[in-house]
């Protein structure tokens, strides 16, 4: 593995070299260190990497087709029939323009669930960032042979994880309570406890799937998870609007990982706010996630920590509500050993991974306070280059190959559409 | 005046070149134009610029100096004690950092509300763009010769108008209800009635100072400014989000620009949203805003109207309302003739006032649809180029000058806070 050298960047306030060998940090310091790459950081704010704790990568095919409609109507006549007929290249494309998105952004982490786990690790090993990723269960039938084939399609793409680097971790994504059976849910369970992987689903988004599941199981999602044994799983739920306080006890108690996602339970319009304080207070890991595309419409978790804080302040009416800081480390700190990732000190032995932050843009100034310039000002034009693993993803917001990216993306997007629309 | 030559660009989906003299747009077709300036627009998209309905300019001074604190302890310790001494210079240079983030995120007009006419002024007039500027009143006292010498002053500023350019036009801005009296209110109507001017002021932004005017004056402030006069003006009133059916039928009659402001009213939890549906029916101008960077903290309107767009469908529970191309009206066409400027189309005639967007980036892709990338994916980073009054303002993201601007703004808030502080 290649040696690099980060000058002239800045840390903590300091000038710093930062010397990265074996994908990891190996010394901050002023001295110079021969390497086989060296990247002047002009005086950049050396940072940690955002984590995004939820997303489906690959709907960036969907960008802005089809927003400002019900939910329902979104879903059955823009989504489903589309992605009932997505090819595994489509899918591929769809994940590599995300990521050269979350790269521009400063994200070198995602913990994702979409269709085709092979497609998108391989997305992610040759963009050279990090990923959790969700093979999907989804149980459209009631037919046990079918229940049992996914199993079987599940522990193969398990085996077949050495494919990858440690880069690609493996999680198992139960889309949510309301499409897969009890039946799976336990079976997925099983899985990730016995292979010690994480699970990830979707939970209490939505008023009526919480009611629904009142009405059929005669308790919360929260407590149905707990009765089916998914919390003793390493849980990861998106959304968590729909709590109530003993809902709350239970995530904290196992110390579960949720995933806040503002800008999507806004604009889907799912009328409830993640309870910030009450989940940190449990003792859950308070994370923070951009959905995907299709809900977002971008995946910069810059303008997702603003409208977070935005969000809880509005709702509590109170300005005191989730500060700067705070959100900071549900996108730095909170969920980062969870997913084995550094944190959010860049210190000697630490993973290699980390970002360079523009100080000479307008937004950035006066250099009052850093932590909320990056909240309340800031978006992701401000990440100037991207490291992961030792490596250079973006040098001063050049990516190798993004145009050629954002071209085969369109026309699987052109292709994908179209194959529906004529059919 | 020089001509200019906007060559390669793209308009409603057609390359086009786009020739401007006189501060016009005098062609848009595939011909050459022999011109004194030309700029290649590469494929970018020609687009009008954005306007912002409010803001205090010269705030970028105070940006992320007390975020997340209760709004009396940052008002009254971290704004006012400053503010109180901030001297000519200090503005000039504020605005000027004002200035150069708006250009970078499309913006060419604002409506402004700070201290010292001039220094925002000349700002202005030096940067090239167009703006609103408020001559402002406050009542520090009830004296009858502190107003005198006030009304005197802003006679004195709407004199010295001649020195500008007509990209500066003048407005009156008694600061609110609460901190202007009866006598001031009706004198600034008076005014603008003789002038034909803007008069800009807050209203209802918190429901306090709703109450407090009921208390006084049996009626609310909007009831109370038809009493007295101020809605016969040409009447902005910012924030607007404390208002009955009665207010908004008044506002509509009498044809306000209501000017939104959702990331401060969120940021400083004012615990109410602004009516938009009622407000467009009523026929009020709808417009959007920033605010000051006291209280966003960017000027980047392409975020404005994201959170514009999230906060209406959070609030009324349905993804359906305010969608991507009413935001865009309430950022381009609205207010535009009421402010003189050119409207949402680049056509023959209109004032050689526009951007060019940048289609080649991530988030503009796959290009379903051009609105909704501007609203709900891009943010003020995809501006590429900027044009006023036929100038070049930035061209391909660089904007001459900006590094000694934003060093000089720095240092004009350090000797703020420091001749305060030190004091």
């Amino acid at each position: 593995m290649p040696t690099l050298l980060i000058k002239n960047a800045v840390l903590n306030g300091e000038p710093v070299n930062i010397f990265c060998e074996n994908g990891l940090i190996s010394a901050i310091d002023t001295g110079d260190h021969p390497a086989d790459e060296t990247l002047d950081a002009n005086g950049m704010i050396a940072f940690p990497p955002l984590i995004n704790a939820h997303t489906h990568s690959s709907m960036t095919l969907f960008r802005g087709n089809g927003d400002d409609l019900p939910l329902m109507e979104w879903l059955t006549q823009r989504v489903w029939p589309y992605e009932r007929s997505i090819s595994r290249d489509e899918i591929y494309w769809g994940a590599k323009l995300a990521i050269v998105e979350m790269i521009r952004s400063g994200t070198v982490f995602f913990n994702d669930m979409y269709w085709d786990f092979h497609a998108v690790a391989e997305a992610v090993e040759e963009m050279g960032v990090r990923a959790s990723l969700a093979s999907v269960m989804i149980d459209f039938t009631d037919d046990a042979s079918a229940r049992q084939r996914q199993f079987d399609r599940i522990e193969r793409e398990y085996e077949q994880l050495n494919r990858y680097s440690d880069r690609v971790t493996f999680a198992l994504g139960p889309h949510a309570k309301y499409t897969v059976s009890e039946e799976s849910f336990r079976w997925a369970a099983d899985f990730c406890k016995r292979y010690n992987v994480i699970l990830h689903t979707h939970l209490s988004e939505t008023e009526k799937e919480v009611k629904d599941c009142i009405a059929e199981h005669g308790c919360t999602q929260v407590e149905y998870f707990h009765r089916i044994g998914v919390l003793e799983t390493r849980f990861v739920a998106a959304h968590c609007v729909w709590l109530n306080d003993r809902d709350i006890a239970l995530l904290g108690e196992h110390g579960v990982v949720c995933a806040h996602n503002p800008t999507s339970n806004m604009k889907l319009a799912v009328n409830g706010v993640y309870p910030y304080k009450k989940l940190r207070d449990s003792g859950a890991i308070t994370a923070i996630a951009t959905d995907g595309a299709g809900s977002n419409n971008n995946l910069d978790l810059f303008e997702e920590m603003k409208i977070a804080a935005l969000l809880q302040k509005f709702d509590k009416d109170d300005t005191t509500e989730l500060n700067a800081n705070e959100v900071l480390d549900m996108a730095t700190d909170n969920p980062s050993s969870f997913f084995g990732l550094g944190g959010r000190k860049l210190e000697v032995g630490r993973q290699a991974d980390l970002i360079l932050l523009n100080p000479y843009l307008p937004e950035m100034n006066p250099p009052h306070d850093l932590a909320s310039h990056l909240v309340y000002s800031a978006n992701g034009s401000v990440v100037d280059s991207v490291i992961c693993d030792g490596r250079v993803l973006m040098k001063h917001r050049e990516i190798e190959g993004m145009d050629e990216i954002i071209a085969n993306a369109n026309e699987a997007a052109r292709n994908m559409f179209a194959r529906v629309d004529d059919a």
